[in-house]
C-alpha cells in the first residue's frame, strides 16, 4: 500500500485562499459540508488550548520509535503547510519536539498533525507552534529507517494526500481532498450562513422541535409523550 | 430494559435547595457520603478546566450517531435542570454542539452529562456552558431513530433517574437519588464539618497516623519498621 | 516479587543538588541522557498545567481501593522527597486529595507521582502541589490491607527504588537511580549545551538535513527523490 | 444509587420456562425482540467457546479487589439462577475460581457474569460452568468491605434488576426485565418463525435488497450506481 | 476524502491466481514483502481459530449502527471476492450475522473484514464462513442512511481499494494494491524459498548470531558480554 | 534504570525441581503464595488454550519495533529456561515467529513471555511452543539498534530479574524471584493441600459462609438480610 523510501517535491497544493477560508470555519462545520467523512479519530487532540491551525497538507510517513525522516520532510515544507504525520505501527514516542518545531516554522509550517508522541509541549506552547497528536511523550526516538514524503497516508483512521485542505482546532482534525476544496468550502459558508439566525431564534427560547419541524415526523416515527 | 419511543414530561425533580446544598460540597465529598457508590466512570471529563454544575436530572436515551432526542429533550428542561445522556453503544460522535446549547442555555439548563462525544468546545467554553463527556469529537450525527426522555438511564457505568440530583466538576460526576438526597446531605455536611480542623492540624505537621490513631491498627495488622 | 507490610526508614536517597539539576533540565533531556529509558508510561500526566517536579523517591506500594499505606508514607517524607506510587493492580480510585496533600507538603513533599487515580484536582492546583496521575476520579478508597513504604515498585512500567531521582513536567515522568544520577547530569549537561546553537541556526533555516549531515546516509539508505 | 451492606432474600424470580425459552433464542435475537436495549458492554466475553447460559439473575455488588459478598450471594441461589457480579469500581482481579464455582455448582447456578476477573479457567472449562468476565486473571482478592446481593445493580453498562432474565452465549450477554420476559419472548418467537425461509431464499441466491424490498428506499435515498 | 451514496459496479479486480498464490503464502509473509506496510491493526482477530481467507476486496462504507449498505454491497460481490466494510465512526455494533453470511456465501465471498462488530459466531463458525472484526456483539443495527461500495475505504488503519489483494489468517489481515499484486508475489516466493533451510539450521541448534552473521555487527553497535 | 548494550551470561538460576514444583501449582496458586504479588497484567494472554509453562527466566530488552536482541538473547537459554522479553516503549510489533521459535525450542527454552506481539501463530501452535503477549501481529520487525539480555526487566508491569521463576497457563503468568522460590513453593503447597477437602465439603451443598465461619464477621460488619 505505501511506497517506501521516496519524497515526492513537487505536489498540488489546494489553493491557499481556499485553505484559510475552510480554516475560518473551523473543522466542525467543514466536517458537515463534506458529508460527515473525512475526520481523524478523536484521540487526536491539541497540546494546548485553543490551538487553531490550517493548511495544505505536506505527508510523511514514518517507522515505529523513528523520526529520520521528519527532517527530510522539513525540507519540502512551503509557507502555508500544515505536516502530516503517520507511522506504520501504532507507538507513542515523542517523534517531535521544539528543535523541529524551530527548524519546520522557519520553512513556514503552520503546525503539525502527528499519529504518535510529541515532547517540550511547554516550549511548543511558548513558541505557539500548534501540534495535534495521539500523546505526549518526552521519548526520543532514533534516525536508521526510511519512511517516505509526501505519498498518500493513513492518519489516525483517515486518508491524506499530499496537497490536501487540513483544519484543525479545539473539537479535531479534518483533511479535505485538494479537488473538493472549493466545492466544500460553497457547501460550508452556505451551511454557516444562517447560523447566527438560528442561534438568536434558539436564545430567545424558540425550540429546535419547532424551528427544525420535528415534531411531526416524531410522531410518525411514533414517539408518545406521557404526563 | 430500556423503553423506547417515549417522552415523561411529569418528573419528580428532587429539591433544588438540597441540589444546590449538594453542588456546594464537591463530587468527592458527595461521593463519600452516598458510600462511596454513584459515581460515573472517571473518563467523564470536563471540557474546560474548573467547570462546575449541579442540578436535577433530565435523562435522555440517543441511538448511535443519532441526536434527535436531545431537541426532544430540551422541550423537558426547567430552570436548574441538567440533562444526561446516554446512548444505547459505545459512540464517541459529536451529539452536541453551540447550537443546542443555546437552546438548553434559554430553557434554564445548568449543563450536560454525555456518554459520548460534544463539539465547538471552544464556543461552549466562551458561553460558560459546562459539559462532561466522553470525547470530544467534531463528527455530527443524524436524526433518524428514536430514544427516550426521562426513562431510568446508564450513563457511563451509573444509573440516573429523572429527578436525581448530579454534581459534577473537575473530580468527575455523581448522582444522588432523588429520595436520598436529604439524607445525603446531612452526612456530606458531616463530613465537612471538621475538615478545616483536620486540615489545620495536618497542616502544622501533625501526622494522619496520629490524628486518625492509625498506628495500632497498623501494628495489629503486622506492619514491620525497618531501619 | 514485593515485599509486603514492611516500611524502610533509612534509604539512601540521591544527591539533593544532582536531583534538582536534572529537575532543572526537564524530564526528555533526562531521558536521552538515560539511553532512552526510565520514562513512565505517557498515560502519566500532570494534573493540571504546567506542573514541574523533581526530587528524590519515596516509594509506597498500594493495594486496590485502599490507601492506607499513604498515611505511613507521610510519615518518612522528608523535604526535598517526590512520593512514587504504585498499586498492586490496575485501580483508577481517587487515592489522593486535599487532606493528604496538605500533610505531604507539610513534609516537604515536592509532589506526587500515582499509577492511580487523584481527586480534589482544584484544590491541588490552588496549592500548587504537582501530581502526575493515570485518572482523576472522585471515588474514595479505604484503610484495610497493609502495603509498604520504600521498597522498589513498579510504577506505571518503571522501576523506581527509593531514593531515585524523580523528575515529572509537562511531558512525562522519567526515574534516574541514584548511583546514575552524577554521570547521568554529565550526560545531560553536555547534551543541553549546544542545544542554543542548534536552535539558532535551525530558526535561521539551516535544515537538520544540514546541521546533522544527514544528506550522505539518506543516500545509502536509497532514499529517491521524485520531481 | 446503591444500599450497600444489605441482602434481600426474597426475589421475585422471572418465570423459569420463559427464561429456558429466551436462553434457547440466543442473545441476538432476544435483544433484537427487545428493542435493541438491555445489552451488556461486548468486552464480557466468555471464558470458553460454545458457552451458552441463562437463567435468573441473583445479582451482587462487589468492592475492588474483595469478593467477600461472592460468599453472601451463594447462598441466595437457586437451581436455575444466573450469578451477576458489578464492583463498584473498575477491576480486573480474580474474585472467581474453581472452589466458588463447585460451590455456585452445588446451589444450582447456571452460570456467572461479571464485570472483573476470573481465575482457574481451565478448571471452569472442565467442569463446563460458564463465565463472562471483562478479564482473567490469577490475582486473588480479600474479603474486607461489604457490598450487597439481590439489589438493583450496573453490570458492563446494563442495569440489572434480581430476577431478570439473562440470556448468554457467544455472542454477549442481554437482560431481559422480569415483567417484560413473556412479552419478549412472543416478540423474539415472531421474529424467528420466517428465518429459516429467509435463509433458504438467501441460500438459493436471492438478494436481501429483493428479499427486503430495498431497492425504491435506496433509490429514493439518492444511491446512485456508477458503471 | 469519501463519496457518499455511490455503487461501483466495475471495478479492477487483481488476478485470481495471482491472490490465491498470496494467500497460500500467509500474511506475515505477504506482509513482509510489501516492505512491511499494508497490515491492518492487530485489534482486528479472526472469530474463530485456524480462519483462513484471500481473495479480491469489495469495499463498503457503512455509517455507525446501521447495516443498510452491506446489502447493496451482497449484490456486488463475485466468486473469489472478500467484503472489506469501514465505517465513519469507531463502532463495535453487530453489523453482520448469519442471514448476511448466506447471502454472501451465495454470492461467492470467502470472507468478511469489518472494522466493527458480528454476531451469530457460532453459526458463522459452523458454516465456515471466516470473519476478521474489532468486536462481537449481538447488537443489531438499522438501516437508514447511505454509505458507499466500491470507493477506496480506510479499514482498521490500512486504505483498501476495491480489486487488491486481502490475506487474512490467525496473524492478522494484509492488503496487497491490485496493481503491486504479482511483484509482491514475486518478493514473497523468494522470500519463502529458503525458510525450509533456514528453520532446518536452526532446528539443528545453530544460532541466527551465526546464521545471519550478527555477531560483527553487534560488536560494532558496542554490544558486550560480560561473565 | 536499565542497562544497555550488554549481555550477562552468568546468571543465578532458581533451582530446577523448585521451579518444577511451583509450575505444577499453576499462576493463581503461586500468587496467592507470594501475597497476591508478582503477577504481570492481564493482558498477558497465551496465544493457545491449554499452554501452560514454567522455568527459569533468561531476560532480554528489546527497542521498538526490532527484534535484534532476540538472537542474542537466544544463545544465552539453557535448557528448562523460559524468555521474559521487554520493550522500551509500548509496541505490538510481531518480533517473534517460527522461525525464532525452532531456534528457542532447539535451546531448550520452554517459552516465551513477551509484551508485544507474536505472529505465526498457527505453526507456533502446532510446535506446541507456548507464548504469552500483548498482541498478535503478522507485522515484522528491523535489527538496528541494541538492547540488553539478562538485565533485571520490567514485563507487563512486573519486575523480572534473570533466573527469577516464571509459572504461566490460562490465568497468566506470575514472576517468582529466585531468593524465594523455596519458601514461596512451601506456602503453596501447604495452600494446595486442603483445596480437595474443601472443593468436597463445597460440592455436598455446604457454604463458603460456614466452612470459612464468615457469618460472624459479616454481622458485625454490618450485614442485614432483609425478606
Amino acid at each position: 500500500m505505501y511506497e517506501l523510501g521516496v519524497v515526492y517535491r513537487s505536489i498540488q497544493r489546494a489553493d491557499k485562499e481556499v485553505a484559510a477560508k475552510l480554516g475560518a470555519l473551523g473543522s466542525a462545520t467543514v466536517h458537515e459540508a463534506l458529508g460527515r467523512v473525512g475526520l481523524l479519530k478523536p484521540y487526536m487532540r491539541p497540546i494546548y488550548t485553543g490551538a487553531h491551525a490550517f493548511g495544505t497538507a505536506v505527508t510523511v510517513l514514518l517507522q515505529p520509535g523513528d523520526n529520520w525522516m521528519m527532517h527530510v520532510a522539513a525540507e519540502q515544507i512551503q509557507p502555508g503547510d500544515i505536516v502530516v504525520a503517520a507511522i506504520t505501527a501504532d507507538c507513542t514516542d515523542g517523534y517531535f519536539g521544539d528543535l523541529l518545531a524551530t527548524s519546520f516554522k522557519a520553512r513556514g509550517a503552520r503546525g503539525l498533525v502527528i499519529d504518535g508522541g510529541v515532547r517540550d509541549v511547554k516550549v511548543l506552547g511558548e513558541m505557539e507552534f500548534p501540534v495535534w497528536s495521539k500523546a505526549i511523550s518526552a521519548k526520543g526516538t532514533i534516525k536508521a529507517t526510511l519512511g517516505s514524503v509526501n505519498i498518500p497516508v493513513v492518519c489516525a483512521g483517515a486518508l491524506v494526500k499530499p496537497g490536501d485542505v487540513v483544519v484543525a482546532d479545539d473539537d479535531g482534525v479534518v483533511v479535505v481532498p485538494a479537488d473538493q476544496a472549493s466545492t466544500v468550502l460553497d457547501k460550508a459558508v452556505a451551511r454557516e450562513a444562517n447560523e447566527a439566525a438560528k442561534r438568536a431564534k434558539l436564545a430567545s427560547g424558540v425550540l429546535g422541535l419547532d424551528m427544525y419541524s420535528m415534531r411531526e415526523p416524531l410522531q410518525q416515527a411514533g414517539l408518545r409523550y406521557i404526563d
